[in-house]
């Protein structure tokens, strides 16, 4: 098929399912991040799934493939980007099972049905607006701090949109943790499961998985930590399985 | 010197500076909890410490010896143990120093003077009421689960006792995390710094420890998690350091 590229717009190979991926190799190529995130979304056969900050629409193919029977959206504020996206999905020919709004959560949780996803993932921006180096490239820098979307609104919308029991998957900084605790509580989007990532053995957590259930019992319950590298410096078996079962071969780690 | 042991009491060397301790040999020998929450207490040069739910008073006395400087204050409600903390403490000529008080932390927290204390430690009941098995033992069951106490009564006391930027040092145990860092923030008892236990390398963790800072800023550091195991079945390297820093040799892990 042929498909229109911008400029610095490479297709990648996804390696899975014969999927390719529309990135710009300045930006926007997905990282390990992705990848972690959608390995621990572990929910039952859901129906509708949700990706709140989709970028390249990484998060929509990898579930796509993960849950052939569900109906994925993926929210994108930048046109540019959710352009990028849309043009991976026709590709793919997944414009009958993915969808790409392009627009921002704040506003499109009033007018999306509420209570309607049984799923919601998110690999949101990490950083508090202002903390953090600042990003010379206004994509990358609206995808990393809080600027169009905090923690509490992107928690707003996740409670607006869930059904009730519906599950959220999120993978973060660890330093946030307790805002995070807080806030989804606060919100009765209780913090059920938490995986920690670091570097290598021995070393303190720089991701975190966590996993939270709309209206959900009281009892967080933890995987053992990933550990990314070994101390021969490669990646892990357990980050070598990761990729394995996405089918990915590739490693793009820049984000 | 002579001390006057009841039943099923022994007095055990602490081979701390000479420390002695009471213990029953049915239950309240100090175990592996104790020693690691004086090891994550760092805090410098404190004056007055307290430490709420103190049994055997095993926390006053491996403080008194790492803050030579410091007044110590422990709190325990069931008057038998308390008679026995100080026993402990005359044992060790230590009354000057450390004050063993016997009462509700519940009403005590009225009667003691507010914003006294510039370090509290706690190794609070890690159950819920209701949660986990009964124990025949009446004292252990109530050192064990929140009947007497629970997490957010002892946040009020800790609120109350501590001055501002105070710092509260707490062993429990992972599964309360959400409602640890719940109930600390909505308290302004800012958690800083986490550091999990788990049995062996590649398994969840059994036991976290975390400090928070009264009126503290927003952000949670991790300290590299904790091994008590090898791969050899025996106490890692890390764990041995700990109670080697502590001058201990015994390994009393019942509880």
């Amino acid at each position: 098929m042929n498909i229109d590229l911008n400029a610095n717009e490479n297709l990648d190979d996804l390696q899975r399912d014969g999927l390719k991926i529309i990135q710009r190799s300045d930006f926007f190529k997905f990282g390990i991040d992705a990848v972690l995130l959608a390995y621990f979304t572990k929910a039952k056969s859901p129906k509708r799934v949700l990706d709140i900050g989709t970028g390249s629409g990484i998060l929509p193919l990898l579930l796509s493939s993960q849950y052939p029977n569900a109906h994925l959206t993926g929210v994108e504020l930048q046109p540019d980007v959710a352009d990028m996206a849309r043009r991976s999905m026709i590709y793919n020919n997944l414009t009958h099972r993915i969808d790409i709004l392009c627009g921002d959560i704040n506003m499109l949780k009033t007018t999306m049905q509420k209570t309607s996803f049984d799923v919601i993932v998110s690999n949101p921006p990490y950083f508090k607006s202002g903390a953090g180096m600042g990003s010379p490239n206004d994509y990358k820098h609206l995808s990393r701090h809080e600027i169009a979307l905090t923690l509490g609104q992107l928690l707003d919308a996740v409670h607006a949109l869930l059904i009730p029991k519906g599950e959220f998957y999120l993978i973060h900084r660890p330093d946030r943790l307790v805002d995070i605790f807080y806030e989804a509580r606060k919100r009765t989007l209780e913090p059920k499961l938490v995986q920690f990532v670091q570097p290598s053995e021995g070393k303190a957590p720089n991701l975190v998985l966590i996993k939270c259930i709309k209206d959900g019992g009281k009892e967080l319950k933890y995987l053992p930590a990933l550990n990314v590298y070994g101390a021969d410096g490669n990646y892990t078996d357990a980050i070598h399985d990761i990729y394995n079962q996405a089918h990915l071969t590739a490693f793009n780690e820049s984000e």
